[in-house]
């Protein structure tokens, strides 16, 4: 997608110089567009673990370009049956909840299997970094290509009206390489004319919906307008809120989600006020292995720094300030779990369907042996 | 209730001199404790407008003492005929949605009927102000009372273990003259011996509390923690939050109540995972006209600038910092209504009763010809 007119995607290799990844740094987003070079496995477990990239295609790719990184940098006498189970970790250990991340890295695992020879492993590597990148492309614009018909029914119910969609934190390009998951269908519709309003979750802790999809639906021109947490319910009870469309870090084979913490509660408010609730996911969030979502999928814990302090801009410069008593305790974990009962349909890359094991399935007979 | 082992009400007379009334200004809380003479009609209805004082008890306290300002400082042959009713809207128009500050300022009308001579008006209004704050004293005392009873209750059938109550917004003393209301029966559990952990929702856009109530909580000595609004879902899934207590700005006869915007979604989600939701109110917040709350309440809109920015400590200076894109636009509603379905009882001054007009009519008898 376009910043200041200029086509970007979240993660790209340099072209001018072998070994180094570029990526945009998300914290500093939407004051400053900081770019930054990653020129090695730790710069990218780094990068992962203190979310300078997020949303979980973004991070499978970023751990997939990490291995590559780590194998570019090793020394061609590195024992490799050591080396790249370790790199593995390394990166696994960066953050819990997103599944993608894993998949990547199972895919990395049986890529590299067997191949003993540096230049090998690094072209491999790097080889299958570039294959996910263009995959989750894919997927993000086929996403699109399915919500935009789910778009153009409300657009016609409503009598040809705006097509007011809630959205929470950021599934947006920026938590993958392009297009996004939650906002392939509005940019799609956008695009094609259909006339679309996007209320953005500010999305605390970390103030990825203020932050982020604020920046990208203004930097690509879609109607928005920023809301705290809050007040979802609110418009939903007064018919403000046509649709809802959030992402998924997780998806069981139940159809239950793990997304940003609060997207539950907006899931509750939708079924409360009969509006739909729809969770856009490229199928590489689907974890085939789980299936009750509120008692199995690992949520991550984070820094309590996270809710105490918050980063903002002062006279042009950005400033962190304390928001709470010094000495009060605070708790921070980054996902919760939106139950299947509460979803009126998955979007995914092969279309529409129930968030259910059979609605899966249907799409993904695959699964079934998962 | 206490700061720093000093013994405070949210506003009081001055005793060294006449026409002078101060408050805490809540708008540094926590990070500072200023105190605020306010000195005529105009610097009362800032206060309630600016949110230096917040909170439907204490927004009507202040306007009554706003009018015994007013009085103070008018000349003694002022045409009170005039006067008073302009003193009265300007009061009113602070702010719309608690019910409190209407309640009050009816009483003030009723008060002053009928009397021309400023001396008597004065200390008319100087009484009643004095009296409706001693009735809020009392009222919370009693809603603690009552409320005591509901957390025994659920640490009896815990097994004696603590009991963890979730309260949105700030409902405590700050929001009255002491005591509070959601916050009355933890202070009086805690004071007990009862051991009580309080989820402190942060409450954006203005952050009361995180702000307010733990800070109140915090000087208390009553264990607590802060999370941002989005986890209190969560935690309700996981079975850590044993009843919500929240307050409200305004109580149709039907049960329903408007409070701090958010307080819809932890009702739903308390509903969804069978966790008492509790809310704790003086009868001032009772409107009688009013039945069905998400059609008839006002809501109250305020800047947008409340969204975009926010106020906190940086190396022990109050910064205020942007946190959207500049160009990006907001929406602000202040409350939300929750319908009386979602709520398990409602604690009064005059005990508990079900969130319904029969519920409302046994403890209120008088309210049937309302």
């Amino acid at each position: 997608m376009k910043i200041k007119d200029k086509y970007y995607r979240t993660i790209w290799l340099d072209e001018a110089q072998e070994g180094v990844v570029k990526i945009i740094d998300q914290r500093s987003l939407p004051h400053q567009l900081v770019i930054e070079d990653l020129r090695s496995l730790e710069d990218s477990a780094t990068a992962i673990r203190e979310m300078h990239v997020r949303g979980a295609p973004l991070i499978g790719v970023t751990a997939a370009y990490g291995m590559y990184l780590g194998l570019y940098n090793a020394p061609a006498d590195t024992d490799w049956e050591i080396f790249i189970p370790q790199a593995m970790v390394s990166l696994q250990q960066t953050r819990p909840t997103a599944v993608d991340l894993f998949n990547v890295l199972h895919r990395m695992k049986t890529a590299l299997a067997g191949q003993l020879n540096k230049s090998d492993l690094v072209a491999t590597a790097k080889a299958l970094a570039h294959e996910v990148a263009e995959e989750s492309v894919n997927f993000c614009r086929n996403i699109g290509r399915h919500g935009l018909e789910l778009i153009e029914q409300i657009f016609e119910q409503k009598g040809q009206q705006t097509v007011n969609i809630l959205t929470h934190c950021n599934a947006g390009w920026m938590a993958c390489i392009d297009h996004g998951t939650a906002t392939a269908p509005i940019y799609a519709a956008h695009d094609k004319g259909i006339p679309i309003h996007v209320w953005v979750d500010e999305t605390r802790p970390r103030n990825q919906g203020a932050r982020i999809t604020a920046f990208e639906l203004l930097e690509h021109g879609v109607p928005h307008t920023v809301i705290v947490d809050n007040l979802g319910g609110h418009l939903m009870q007064h018919q403000q809120v046509d649709m809802v469309i959030v992402g998924t870090d997780r998806t069981t084979r139940a159809g239950d989600v793990a997304n940003k913490i609060g997207t539950y509660l907006k899931a509750l408010a939708a079924h409360d006020n009969q509006v739909p609730f729809y969770v856009a996911l490229p199928s590489s969030t689907i974890d085939w292995n789980l299936r009750d979502g509120v008692k199995e999928i690992p949520i991550e814990e984070r820094s309590g720094q996270e809710v105490k302090h918050i980063r903002g801009l002062e006279n042009g410069t950005l400033k962190e300030v304390l928001l709470t008593p010094a000495d009060s305790p605070v708790l921070n974990y980054g996902f919760d779990v939106t139950p299947a009962r509460l979803v009126t349909g998955l979007i995914t890359e092969r279309g529409v369907c129930e968030a259910s094991e059979a609605g899966l399935l249907a799409l993904y007979p695959e699964g079934a042996i998962g």
